[in-house]
């Protein structure tokens, strides 16, 4: 049974996240109704992000395994004909290699926080940035994010609906800078808590409108209390952009 | 009577273009209901460029003259609470001085073509790119645009519904660079006649692909003739970026 890993790019606006609910329109059910167009076969896709409602992505790494070995290229062709009424789409279609697993062989995940810094709201890119009128300060963005960087509990960046068993993540990058008008966070971990990349970012937009000092993010994390939190930033800025994985193990 | 000078962004999609043509919805329709929402007045808002449909603006620029005076920021920010529900924002107002006119003391106006070059079509871009899926040379479409700027008769590359008395224009900038999956053609000029700028993109894209060469574009050009024009580009891929005008004779 070939394993298939594809590479999506979708707009969060029109769905209820990533996972699949029932009826409610999902990037997962989008996706599996595509492949059962195009096989016939009723799957479950594997993916490495599940991103909520009205969040992004441009590089979410996604697998599925199919009853019968097609060309990479027809399984990516096949998939975007049926998904032409939805706001999804594969970039990529690769066959897999040994244990590789979308969700569980994934070494580092990336995601691009976009906030829209002007005083005119956008017209072209509505739900698709967060805009903040107040100047926003990106280089103290970016030294105050340093203090997240490494192995902390992250308690205070956590949803309190959060899932995992544990609060302690690495965060390997931080870094804010001003592209234009906007200004763009970028985070990467081998993996995020519920809603840690936009209690970040709205805690950091906090020191950017200089309500916050470096030295508030840090007692803020260290008081591992989600009461310490800045306001979580609205789903709409965020995008899912790559996943990294380890070389896989080849069975002999 | 102030006049008010508005910078205007909006998404061509929902509109039948900038000019107001009765019911349709048009870009100038939605301006001119919030001017009569905020002020009362019915006028009638002159521009810059006259796009056509689906195609967007980033820096479009308008007129409108109101009765009374009102602070530049109060006009902006009234103006973008009526437009809550269009594609439209106002991005920025100021006081015009002297003979300021929106559309006939303009000297250079400033156009953005954007071209999704990849296999995978746009899932986050639809409708606000060209997707072409064969790679593009854009050294050759760069090298091949050169042709084009100067002053020449542009008949090959004009619209056979064009208004214009002269098919004369002076080309003053043809810049075509790749930008990630994208190619960007950059053209600037104190005017254009109808269609030019898509029907030079689309006869670039021609070089791009390796059906034409930059003499074969030299040659279309000399032609005068719409017959000798490559394919026209669609609409969605376009947005004028932006006007610049002399500095105004003021009244003593």
């Amino acid at each position: 049974m070939p394993r298939y890993r594809l590479t999506i790019e979708y707009d969060g606006r029109p769905y209820k996240g990533f996972q699949a609910q029932g009826e409610l329109p999902t990037v997962q059910g989008a996706l599996e109704r595509a492949v059962l167009a195009f096989t016939g076969q009723s799957v479950r896709l594997q993916a490495a992000g599940r991103t909520d409602t009205g969040v992004h992505a441009t590089g979410q790494v996604v697998h599925v395994d199919l009853d019968k070995a097609w060309p990479v290229e027809t399984v990516r062709n096949a998939l975007n004909a049926h998904l032409i009424d939805e706001a999804v789409v594969v970039l990529e279609a690769e066959e897999a290699i040994g244990d590789w697993h979308a969700r569980f062989t994934a070494t580092e995940r990336r995601y691009l926080y976009r906030i829209l810094n002007r005083m005119g709201p956008p017209a072209l890119d509505r739900g698709r940035v967060w805009h903040v009128k107040k100047p926003l300060d990106a280089e103290a963005m970016h030294h105050a994010a340093q203090v997240l960087v490494g192995h902390h509990d992250f308690t205070t960046f956590r949803d309190l609906q959060c899932q995992a068993k544990s609060p302690w993540k690495t965060l390997d990058v931080a870094r804010v800078s001003r592209v234009g008008e906007e200004v763009h966070l970028v985070f990467e971990s081998r993996s995020f808590l519920h809603r840690q990349v936009r209690s970040m970012t709205g805690t950091l937009a906090e020191v950017g409108v200089g309500r916050w000092s470096a030295d508030d993010v840090a007692a803020a994390l260290e008081a591992r209390d989600r009461k310490a939190c800045g306001p979580v930033a609205p789903a709409e800025g965020l995008y899912l952009t790559g996943v990294s994985y380890a070389a896989p193990k080849v069975p002999k």
